[in-house]
């Protein structure tokens, strides 16, 4: 087996489809793919602190009889004690699956290209595609997704990216809003556009009232991401105007759900009467991470 | 299933007794409970380091068919990167035990209010109720527990406080002797001898010769727990009267066991050739931990 | 079971064969040998950081069943939170076998004297055995054993100290080619030589170009290793006429083979046209740390 995820478009439609019913069916009935993976051993990289992400992937891994191997940057050295290309081929001769979060993407396509294991992206610099399968488990439960106005709210970040073309793909509304400056990359946009599915589309706006408007779905992360605290206060001031507080909340729909891929930070990009809300589904997006994580193992190495 | 085991209090003197049965079982027929928690994830949290409670309680879970998982608190900033109360709605989707060590007992206190899944206190500023399982086993294994005379001499912190509470549950006569200023918080004293057995007290006294007269048991611990190193000088003078070295020891009954919940430091709270002694029981306590933390979980598992 | 592995020289000569013999079969039939150490908890300690030691020993554990548990320094406090012989009589009484990194071989020493459980030794100052039963393996998967000429060329270090003895022990011709003041010491010299098979032998020799001549195993390591970062500047310039360069190599026979233990540093020991040569097989050789850790376990636990 040899499908690397790095991006979300590195799923086609079908495979995109095929995934979120894997993961909606693993969530349903866990039992029906325990010990599916017995056997395998999926290394799990870190080399910035995670949560959701290794506790979801670890145990998701359990649960389906593989063995998750943590490692941390400060172990591997992956880059400065060891080049990218020589841990991958190290590795790749021990474990089955390579899941890793990096800072560099191109620390991704560089252990893909000499790994012969499958590597998927746990999170890197340009995208976040393993949140925006959860993201997407957890709007379908809500709605059907096509003609879903999905409105992320914030900084055109790595879990915009992901999101966005994911959105498009499904053929959502998708809208992105984000101070000047902070927009996601144009890029990006081109490629959900272009991969967008019937009735799917990526719209970028500066103002998030106008934004919101009819949301079905809003969304939104912190302002600063790990490695951009040095203008952490810069970025407050700019982001001001798009906190999601309660009035901005009540100009979406009237059942809009509220996303967010955590750790929140309460009185920046969210107000807590927002995040405690009760359409606020961020624990049970948290929950997908799991599900979702499981289907996508299951698809890399083809049981189906 | 939700027992949370915050303090040793949080079991009845009807729940102690079965735990403890169930401990000394699992100690003689191990492969009596292999498997019996198959499919449960505990989560092992770490604020502080931990070589005895995370192996132990990690094999624990190994032994049990159920699998641990291992964080720290870089990785998840419990307090600090993310609330409490969001770690806990969050782990809890995962993990089906959250078994915490922490500074603040607080922490504990935020997770159980948030957290599905069963609260276990793998140490805090408290207590330490998963070592006080522990020491009654390892007294029981020598002695009945009722009328045993057991002395703590040192400084009244969180292994003191569960064990005083402890003792006094199954029938012990408990003295613990600290310097003035170091005694254990009145209250934990109160609620020692509230849940009394019949026979069972508690006596705080300064003197430590006084104290250790006639034990069967004497107990110790470091004079400078995890965050008291600011003061480790003064606190070496304080205690160097209770220091257990030959001639104190002797004074205990002439059976008299040593315990120590360990890392100890000679010719600090103990002489070397105490914690060497033959009647020192120390690493038969350290092996304890592992029995008594399986019949936690079995326990909190509802599988007796 | 109580089989220590703290050097290689702890293997006669028909275990160490025994050894070999297990490593190639568990390679190529990995499933003879699965759940074979099932219900087994291996404690791997790692004082320095690691990558394939760690992660090699892990797999191996999981793929015979048995369960590893990964300590790290800042947890333990070997030596310094906790004296060696205290952590190796707690460890002993949860763990199996307890593998140890460390910088200091007398603990291991002193955790093998006061351990129950079999000590093995995955680097230490004096030696590496867990790395030449690997190098062995890796040689002897392209020629016969006795009458190869093995050469390292480079720091007279820790790797060397075991490939001398284990080469010799398996009837090599070895050449040691080191700057003056960095030669192996002469004690591992005379054991490796007391210890030769039939046609083994151990040569030490300043000239690197006289060395390798007729070389079939051509072998370097780092020219610092951990620890000896402060003095790298001058190390670089007493080595650098040890670089292995092309001109170099190809002094060696025409298909002698390139082994290295990893990391490299492409530029100083040697450069990149011959660690990406496809005479070099340090990838092969990564691999049977994985293959030949298997059969070190197996052959502690006494199942061959």
């Amino acid at each position: 087996m040899s499908r690397d995820f790095l991006q979300i478009s590195d799923l086609d439609h079908s495979d995109l489809t095929q995934v979120l019913q894997l993961s909606a069916s693993a969530k349903s009935d866990p039992d029906r793919y325990s010990g599916k993976l017995s056997g395998k051993t999926i290394g799990l990289f870190f080399e910035k602190p995670s949560t959701r992400t290794r506790v979801s992937c670890e145990v998701a891994a359990v649960d389906l009889g593989a063995y998750p191997l943590v490692l941390r940057q400060e172990e591997v050295g992956l880059g400065t004690r060891e080049p990218v290309k020589d841990a991958a081929r190290v590795l790749t001769r021990y474990l089955d699956i390579l899941a890793f979060r990096v800072f560099s993407h191109s620390h991704l396509e560089t252990l893909a290209a000499y790994s012969e294991a499958p590597v998927v992206n746990l999170l890197s610099d340009r995208g976040h595609p393993c949140q925006a399968l959860a993201d997407l488990q957890t709007i379908a439960e809500h709605r059907e997704l096509p003609g879903t106005r999905l409105v992320f709210v914030g900084d055109g970040n790595n879990v915009a990216n992901s999101l966005l073309v994911a959105g498009a793909m499904t053929g959502m509304e998708v809208v992105i809003s984000s101070p000047e400056g902070y927009e996601p990359q144009s890029s990006v946009v081109s490629l959900a556009t272009e991969l967008a599915a019937s009735g799917g589309s990526v719209t970028v706006t500066e103002d998030p009232r106008t934004a919101i408007e009819g949301a079905d779905v809003v969304y939104t992360d912190v302002w600063s991401s790990m490695g951009d605290e040095k203008d952490a206060e810069r970025r407050r001031s700019d982001f001001m105007r798009y906190q999601i507080d309660e009035e901005l909340f009540n100009l979406a729909s009237r059942d809009a759900i509220f996303l967010h891929c955590l750790p929140a930070h309460r009185g920046e990009e969210v107000v807590d009467q927002v995040i405690e809300h009760d359409r606020s589904l961020v624990w049970d997006q948290a929950e997908n991470r799991l599900h979702s994580f499981k289907a996508l193992l299951l698809y890399i190495a083809g049981v189906t």
